[in-house]
C-alpha cells in the first residue's frame, strides 16, 4: 500500500502533512498530545478553555520547544481572561487559533494581521457564514455526535459537512464521529478538506486526562453518551452518577436555574482531569464506543491514515 | 465519466442493478414509487404500515405490473394485521421484505422458506445481532438523523454505520442523512454495502405524500426536525402547531399518557397524506435541509449515481 498523500487547500493553509487536526479540548489537551500530533503530521492543538493565562504561556513554550512543526490554540470566546489569552498567543506566534463558542467578529481581524491562521467551530451553515463575514480562513462543522458543547440545532455529521460546504468557500473540517481512517474518508467523501479529532486523540498516551478517564471513555457502549443540559447550553456526557441526576432532573421539566445548580462548579475538572468517574462531569464524543484502546498519539495518526487508504482502495474496487 | 458499476453482496443478495433502496415510508411508499425505484435499478419498497392487507394486495398487484424488477415490503412487525400482510406477501412472491419496529424472531424462518429476502431495521450492533441470530440476510443499520421512528441510543449514522458493521457479518445497509452521491459515498466508506433512502424519495413525484408536505419537506431548513416524545417512542418531525405543542409539554416533563394523548390518533396520515400541516404529524429525516427540488424517482437515482461516481474521483484525485 502506497504512503497516503495530501495535498490539499487545508493542508497548504496551515503548513501541514496530513488534513488531521486535534481538537483543544479542555484537561486533555497540553503540550504533550499537540506536540506528539503535530510531529506525527497533523496539527496539534493547546486547549486554553482549561488553563489562566500563565499556563498557557508555559504551554505554548513546552509546545515549541517539542516541535518546530505547527501548531494552534483552541480559544473559547466567552473565557474571561480572553484578552490576555489573545496578547500570549500573539507574542508566542501562535501559528493557528482555533475559535469557539462565541461570536468571531471582535478577535478575527486582530489575529489574522498578526499572521495568525484563525478557524471558527460552528454547527450550522449560519454560523459558518458569519465566520466567512468576519475573516475567517476556515471552519470547523462539527456534528451531534462530538462530545463537549453542541448546537442546538442537532444537526449531524452527515447532513451538516455537505450543508456548510455548499454555503461557503472557505476549507471545511468535519468534527464529530470521527475516530478512523473509515470516518475520515467518509468526511472528505462528505466534502470536507480535513478532519478535527477529539476523542481518539484524548484516549491517547500523551493526553491529560485522568487515566481513569480515558478507561471510561474505551469502555463505553452505544447509548453511553447523550445530549444533556438543553435549557442552559447543550453538552454531550457519558453516563454517571451526576449525569443521571441531570438526566431525572430534566425528565420532570427542571428549568435552567435549577440545571445551573446540579452542575455547579469545576465538574469538568474534577471528572476528567482529577478522575472523579462519579460526579464529574465527563465530556466524550459517542464515538468512544467504537475504541478500545488507548495508543501513542503518533499510532493514531498512523493507524488513520493506514485504515483510509485501505477503505479509499476497497472503494475504487467496488466500482 | 463512465457509468458507475456495482457488483457487491447486497446488489447479488437482492438482484439489484445499485445498491441504492428506497425507504418503506407510511403514506408516502406506493406502487407508483417503488416501480419506478426499481425500474431504475434500485429496489423500491411498498410501505405497508400505513396499508390495510385489501391495499397491501393491490399496491403488490400493481407494483408487479409496472415492474418485472425486484421490489420488496416494509413490515412493521407490531401491525395489528400481522399476519394477513405476511400471507398476502408469502401468495404475491414478494422478493424482499424489510421489517421494523419488533423483533424479527417470529416471521424471518417462515419468510426465509418462502424463499423471501428479509432485512431488519435496527439502530444498534445488538439489535443487528439478533437479527443475525433470526437468520436475516441483511440490516439496515438506521442513524439518529433519520425520519421517523427512532433508537433510544441516538447514534448517528456516521458511528452506527462502523459499529454495525464491527458487530455482523451480513450485509449492512446504512439509512439516516443520505440523500446525495456523496452521502452515499461516505456511507460505503463507512463500511455499509448500499444506502436507505426515505427523505429524497419522499419529495419525488412518484411518491404518494401530500404535495403540499412535499412542499414544506424541500423548504426545510438546518434545525427544523428535532427527535420528540421520547417517553414515548422518539420519532424525528417537522416544526409545525402539533409539534410546538408536544416540545412544550416535554419541556415541563409532561408524562407518556399526555404525549399519547396529545399525538391521540391518524396524526400521521392526517399530516403527510392529507396535507393538514398545523396539526398533522410530520415525520421527515433531517436531510431535508439540503433538498430544494421535487424529482422524479428515475433522476433522484441517476443524480445519486453521477454525485457518487464524481466525488469518487474526487476522493481519489486528493490522494
Amino acid at each position: 500500500m502506497a504512503p497516503t498523500f495530501f495535498n490539499n487547500r487545508l493542508t497548504q493553509l496551515l503548513h501541514i502533512e496530513y488534513p488531521i487536526i486535534q481538537a483543544g479540548m479542555i484537561w486533555a489537551s497540553g503540550w504533550k498530545l499537540a506536540s506528539a500530533v503535530s510531529r506525527a503530521g497533523g496539527l496539534g492543538i493547546l486547549g486554553a478553555g482549561s488553563m489562566y493565562p500563565d499556563v498557557l504561556r508555559e504551554q505554548i513554550r513546552k509546545c515549541k520547544a517539542a516541535t518546530d512543526r505547527p501548531f494552534g490554540v483552541n480559544l473559547p470566546l466567552l473565557y474571561p481572561d480572553i484578552e490576555k489569552h489573545i496578547e500570549i498567543i500573539i507574542e508566542n506566534r501562535v501559528p493557528v487559533v482555533i475559535t469557539s463558542a462565541g461570536s468571531p467578529k471582535t478577535w478575527t481581524s486582530i489575529l489574522k494581521e498578526k499572521g495568525i491562521r484563525v478557524i471558527h467551530v460552528v454547527s450550522s451553515s449560519a454560523f459558518a457564514q458569519k465566520a466567512v463575514a468576519a475573516g475567517c480562513d476556515a471552519v470547523v462543522a462539527e456534528g451531534y455526535e462530538a462530545g463537549g458543547h453542541n448546537g442546538r440545532e442537532e444537526t449531524t455529521t452527515m447532513v451538516l459537512i455537505p450543508q456548510v460546504v455548499q454555503a461557503v468557500s472557505i476549507p471545511v473540517i468535519a468534527a464529530g464521529g470521527i475516530a478512523t481512517g473509515q470516518q475520515m474518508l467518509a468526511a472528505l467523501a462528505l466534502g470536507a478538506s480535513g478532519v478535527q479529532i477529539g476523542t481518539r486523540f484524548l484516549a491517547s498516551d500523551e493526553s491529560s486526562a485522568h487515566p481513569d478517564f480515558k478507561k471510561k471513555v474505551i469502555e463505553a457502549k452505544e447509548g453511553d453518551t447523550h445530549l444533556r443540559m438543553h435549557k442552559l447550553v447543550p453538552v454531550r456526557l457519558l453516563q454517571n452518577e451526576f449525569y443521571r441526576r441531570v438526566e431525572e432532573a430534566e425528565a420532570r421539566g427542571a428549568c435552567a436555574d435549577e440545571l445551573k445548580e446540579i452542575l455547579g462548579r469545576a465538574r469538568a475538572k474534577k471528572g476528567m482531569f482529577e478522575g472523579d468517574l462519579d460526579e464529574g462531569e465527563l465530556e466524550i464524543g459517542q464515538v468512544s464506543s467504537l475504541l478500545d484502546d488507548i495508543l501513542p498519539a503518533e499510532t493514531i495518526v498512523r493507524n488513520l491514515l493506514h485504515d483510509y487508504q485501505h477503505a479509499l482502495e476497497a472503494l475504487t474496487a467496488n466500482r
